[in-house]
């Protein structure tokens, strides 16, 4: 068994498996005038009209897998993506745009993807390609509200101290788009969201700031938020003057929950991380290990979690649970990284590296790797890192310490050189990070009188 | 479904079946001449003495079980155990002495058990009966080495950043009986170690210092740490000469692995984590849920644990794996709290009052337990914390809120404002820490469109 192979087929599969063609391609088929996603059925419109729209690092990728299925009944359409995410498309505009930061780009390209949908009536279509980075890519501002003045809230709500949640409540009441606003300007049109989730447990409230989705933040929450962790006065005037407006009545609510405009509204989240780990747990059945997919709602400190991986690693290997070796365990969801010392890394490679380190220099037999499913880990070319035995054996040869990387969160520098970085590339889509734990069964229990 | 009080059984059940009664009676019996432990034959002298020694927490519940199967063949015995843990027993002397700090009453029970064991011959036998805590219980210091400049080193070593495998280099080289000495001193007779492990993977080393059992460590090891932490020119000059003679070779050495002694000691694993998890389990198939023994080499930082368990425990709810509901997922090991604000806790109570955040107010049908099996958690009178949707809604009701008391590291006085300590009383065993995670599948699936 070589388990670094093997592993690397697994991240392979589940990164594959939800790339936007590969998920488009599996989920949506066309018969007639029906489209099916996910073996629901979409009326196309017959003598109204079809646009298709998206926002996102991938939408302009599954515009492309979209496209060929409804290019006969298209009559418009538009997608903002990250620079450099564009690809060629027939029918449909590509709008490239700033990302995480907004910018005039991205504002001016949800202009023409307003003007699209806006004048669409009853018998209308339109079709949401939604993927992260939505949330910086489509955007529209209130009147009065700069772009500069935006961006300085979310910079003082960001130093804050304040949850994402609390941060999310604040941005999508100072937009024209977020929280369901997009869903309001699209009818009377019918709306068919289809979602590629990068958060966990997809809420759709919060996938690209839930455009098209109930919002259950208010005005009054947003300004409360301000307030508790003390922005209120530094914010631009423009910004509380807007919010003040909003807690009087004076300016559209975000869409709730109870707005009759959701009949004609409907979401699909088309790939997640579950896509991807349950992806991985095939693969590794078909290569003989016994299987088990532990979450793809991981969350927690990407070092501290990593001693929970080892643990289970060192069980199979000592106990023979939770599996049996050869044993194949698969986790998703997306850890955190508290930067201590400001080295170059990401949650990924810190959790590896946290990993091999738990495991210690003397295990054999097993692996544990991190990848980012969007082949970008942090600040680096890197999507992820390797922890197995050889690592230490490179490591120990070149007399570096893997404490002394993960002292420093410098995860990256550590792999790099013993050889550890796990290189995609940029996938084109993201449902957040998977993981591996591999074990095959040749370290035997060293347990003296145990068990 | 009840699952707190599934759990409790499950708790319950669990720590009884590491109690020593439990443990020396399920496991040791005695057949004429032979004792049987884990169906390994012991042979009692037929001519020669048998003498029962023991130290740790335990030790003295270990004497009075394993008392009535040897009596009639008993020559003498001693335990040493904390104050306050001794029990009556017939023939065996007891010794209650200082824990965690080594005091003088230790010292001199320790003499007064080498007495016993030194003058034996090849045809003895000695029962060692170890347990955690014995590391401070039993302890011989070689001439010139106060208790105080003992303690004074390795106050200097907790400070100074070292690991706990380099403090306890220093210590064994400090020590006439740990690092297998003790092992030296009961040869030429025979000696049989039963063992309850306090130690995550149950290094024979590393329980009580190994007194019976090849230390793999040197004088020189020991100076290299107090030269690597810069404490070397602090430590009593006692401590200095005394090392510095053993590297020179002066004073000899702890007892290696090619030590032919070994082959006269048998060291047995009586109890460990392993136990009280898989009795856990097999409450919990009893009581109809679907079962997963995560690990019992569990480790890292309490509230990112807990956020990990919380995960697995909503991937259950949502996605139905590691387990469909109903499901009981056992972990054990040790986990540790990096202490930020001086609150009161313990680790178990900060991983439960951790996991309960991370579940959030809405989550229903779940539970999250974490309880040390000595039945104390830190610093408090609970040895653990329940987490489920009762605990919010008391916490509510009274307007607390959970996070300040995380941020505090004052898990206790939260969970006693909302009754939700778990609460034992000490247990006379310790096999670490246990916990569960129970989900009973009535909280259906919150995904729009998932999976």
């Amino acid at each position: 068994m070589n388990l670094k192979e093997d592993a690397w087929r697994m991240i392979q599969a589940a990164i594959e498996a939800v790339k936007p063609h590969r998920l488009i391609g599996d989920q949506v088929r066309r018969e007639g005038d029906v489209l099916y996603v996910r073996e629901q059925p979409i009326s196309l419109p017959k003598a109204g009209r079809l646009v298709v729209v998206g926002f996102g690092k991938a939408s302009a990728a599954m515009a492309q897998a979209l496209e060929p299925l409804v290019a006969d009944a298209l009559s418009s359409g538009l997608v903002i993506t990250k620079y450099g995410h564009g690809v060629p498309l027939q029918r449909i505009e590509v709008v490239e745009a700033g990302h995480p930061l907004l910018d005039e780009n991205g504002l001016q390209g949800t202009r023409k993807l307003l003007h699209l949908v806006e004048p669409l009536t009853e018998g209308d279509v339109v079709i949401c390609l939604i993927s992260g980075g939505g949330s910086a890519l489509l955007e529209a501002l209130p009147t009065g509200i700069t772009l500069n003045a935006m961006q300085k809230t979310v910079q003082l709500l960001l130093k804050s101290g304040a949850t994402i949640e609390e941060i999310n409540a604040v941005r999508k009441h100072l937009s024209l788009v977020k929280g369901g606003q997009l869903a309001r300007r699209i009818a009377p049109a019918r709306c068919v969201s289809l979602i590629i989730s990068d958060v966990i447990g997809d809420p759709l409230d919060a996938i690209a700031s839930g455009p098209t989705a109930p919002d259950s933040t208010t005005f009054q929450d947003a300004v409360a938020v301000l307030q508790r962790y003390r922005i209120w006065e530094q914010v631009p005037e423009s910004v509380r003057e807007w919010l003040t407006r909003g807690t009087k009545g004076a300016v559209p609510e975000t869409v709730k929950a109870d707005d009759p405009l959701w009949e004609r509204v409907h979401n699909i989240i088309l790939g997640n991380n579950h896509y991807a780990v349950t992806r991985a747990q095939q693969v590794a059945e078909t290569l003989g290990y016994h299987t088990l997919v532990l979450t793809s709602r991981l969350q927690g400190e990407a070092r501290e979690v990593a001693r929970v991986m080892a643990a289970i690693a060192q069980s199979m290997q000592q106990d023979g649970y939770p599996l049996t070796p050869p044993a194949a365990i698969i986790f998703g969801g997306e850890t955190t990284v508290t930067v201590r010392v400001k080295g170059k890394g990401g949650r990924n490679q810190e959790l590896a590296l946290a990993a091999l380190i738990a495991m210690g220099p003397h295990a054999r037999g097993y692996l544990i790797a991190s990848v980012g499913t969007d082949g970008t880990d942090g600040p680096t070319d890197a999507a992820g890192g390797w922890a197995y035995p050889g690592i230490w054996r490179v490591a120990e040869n070149k007399r570096l310490n893997p404490l002394d990387f993960l002292a420093n969160n410098d995860s990256y520098h550590f792999f790099k050189q013993v050889d550890g970085l796990i290189v995609t590339g940029p996938t084109g889509t993201n449902v957040m990070d998977i993981g591996v734990i591999l074990v095959d069964g040749t370290q035997e229990s060293h347990a003296a009188n145990g068990n």
